[in-house]
């Protein structure tokens, strides 16, 4: 596999377009910066404009926003109008946007003449401390969650948090799910630095943000680094998404990523109360964490029996079985002989999503 | 990168269903066999009933055999099948065909849940010398062949030429046009050995067929181990096919890949005796060996523009230019300051395809 580098983190590099060409002009003579429509708008255009005044030949493709653009559809779509840019092996895709356009170009990019120059520039909080980091890039299926994808770190990767302040509320929240998500499986203290200052990071006061997030992308980063094809350790990075994920198909991704995995969460600490020994207070420190950030907590509109179903579809699943990854303690995930997940009878996923 | 295995070459191992079934059974718990019709009929499903007697759990699944199935809507369709059948990451993938097979269900398996494990049975010569060699896969774009795909080795690779018994004269010759490619870049005694035997090869004399297959079989596995990512050397293996790949794509696929690049040798030979310093007599060598096949070694129903179009695809090119891998010497690749392809322009592209 290609490299794992660390992403440069840096406030305000987006606006610095001769040190961003300087990073970009190595990789090849022709760039296409693909985004979705608002960041076109926000941010790609005015960045494209300063890397040209820099002297890049760099275009832009502009998709439609939502999980639906993370599909086989859009990547054939994007190979057919990169091949009528004449963008050759020595091309260079850029990524700017969200998870779907992070894990839908990174694809793109891992296959296109079987494999081209990635840069990402993730410009939600969500992308930067997740899909932005670990080289996991993937479409979804109509019935599976990121079912096809390939393992294709990027070249580079700039992470801007100056980019957060045009963020709507909503998306500022479903990024510091997946935060609290890194906390709970790996450092405690992290945990504990969002319980303390998760409204300041809210309203994206410079330092606290920051802070959250290095520690965020910093966790991310060793755990993929132990692991980068995810044969292992990896998979505590899941937690809270076997039921995130079912929720996401069985709702056909009108719940978003963060709002799914917040239910995820919440659920797999209970879960993780029955079969792993979490303790009770702590369930509840989790509960009321996420609370806090005013997403819904629960999820009974949908059907179980199409969740459960979505849930056998799971990447983690072994022989049949649906997997799951449960906390000991927060900061701590509970290991089954070597193993990072723990199989879960239908009957036991049924009675925790309240069937 | 996965490691590049050398292919297990043994006459008559396809029957020992015992012996197949021990180098099968450690890859994973439930297998599927991907395959085309006529090779169903003739080695698959024989093989399968062998294998589930010795207590695997294999299904198959059958295409349209062709180029056409060499297609992102064919992948896309064989990921819909799988996931139906609730293969997982722990599922492993069996492709037996010709190179269509190996192509398809290389990339199938590199994405599918990111990566699982990989069988290849090639049952063409093509297929055993080329496309199951290498760790290429890939599928086509209407207008560009091979253009989506990824480096993906197989974790096993069984070779079988008892299975050419059924196959047909026309493909023989296909297969043999790769063998010949292989001398023509690494090894003159290697084309030398196909000029004295061509007929015993054609006609499957055990020992001549075995001999020149294990010589082919090896230059290309040297190659592509000095180079598996395709960054220098490996692009030797592209001789011919330059032309070749324009003439597929400009007749839409209606001249097979060996005839195509049976006419790409000889029209590369041509212009390595313009651009490259290959002497008069071995162009003539080249044209007659392939002369001896009894395949088309012109091509002149098509458009020379399409193909000068389809040229401009292709995925050597540097800076928009055609480039092209040409001879020295039979058994020798011309070196342009450390480049292995060098650029020639439309003009005399124009000249060699006689417009």
């Amino acid at each position: 596999m290609r490299p794992l580098k660390a992403p440069i983190f840096q406030r305000g590099q987006l606006h610095d377009t001769a040190g961003c060409g300087r990073h970009l002009r190595c990789l090849g003579p022709k760039l296409v910066l693909i985004t979705d429509e608002p960041i076109a708008a926000l941010h790609a255009e005015s960045f494209c404009t300063g890397l040209r005044a820099e002297g890049l030949d760099i275009q832009m493709l502009i998709l439609p926003s939502g999980e639906h653009t993370k599909s086989r559809e859009s990547k054939a779509q994007l190979e057919d109008a990169l091949f009528k840019a004449k963008l050759g092996r020595d091309g260079v895709l850029v990524a700017m946007g969200g998870g779907v356009i992070m894990d839908l170009v990174g694809f793109l990019a891992s296959t296109y003449c079987r494999g081209v120059a990635l840069v990402l520039i993730p410009t939600t909080l969500l992308a930067m401390c997740d899909a932005a980091i670990g080289g996991k890039t993937a479409v979804n299926m109509q019935a599976a969650k990121n079912f096809i994808g390939s393992f294709y770190p990027s070249d580079v990767t700039l992470i801007d948090p100056q980019v957060l302040s045009t963020l709507p509320m909503i998306n500022r929240k479903e990024g510091i799910v997946e935060m609290i998500k890194h906390g709970l499986i790996a450092k405690a203290q992290a945990f504990a630095f969002l319980e303390e200052h998760l409204e300041k990071i809210l309203t994206l006061e410079h330092s606290f943000l920051d802070h959250a997030l290095k520690q965020s992308i910093a966790i991310k980063q060793r755990v993929v680094e132990e692991d980068p094809l995810d044969l292992g350790v990896r998979a505590i990075l899941n937690f809270g998404h076997t039921v995130g994920h079912a929720i996401e198909a069985e709702s056909r991704y009108q719940v978003s990523h963060g709002a799914a995995v917040a239910i995820g969460l919440v659920a797999e600490a209970r879960l993780s109360y029955e079969y792993a020994g979490l303790a009770k207070p702590d369930v509840e420190r989790i509960d009321k964490l996420i609370k806090r950030l005013k997403l819904p907590c629960e999820y009974r509109s949908g059907s179980v029996d199409a969740m459960l179903q979505a849930m056998q579809g799971d990447k983690k699943n072994r022989a049949g079985q649906v997997h799951c990854v449960l906390l000991e303690a927060i900061g701590k995930v509970k290991q089954f002989e070597n193993l990072y997940t723990h199989p879960l009878s239908l009957d036991q996923l049924k009675k925790e999503l309240g069937a």
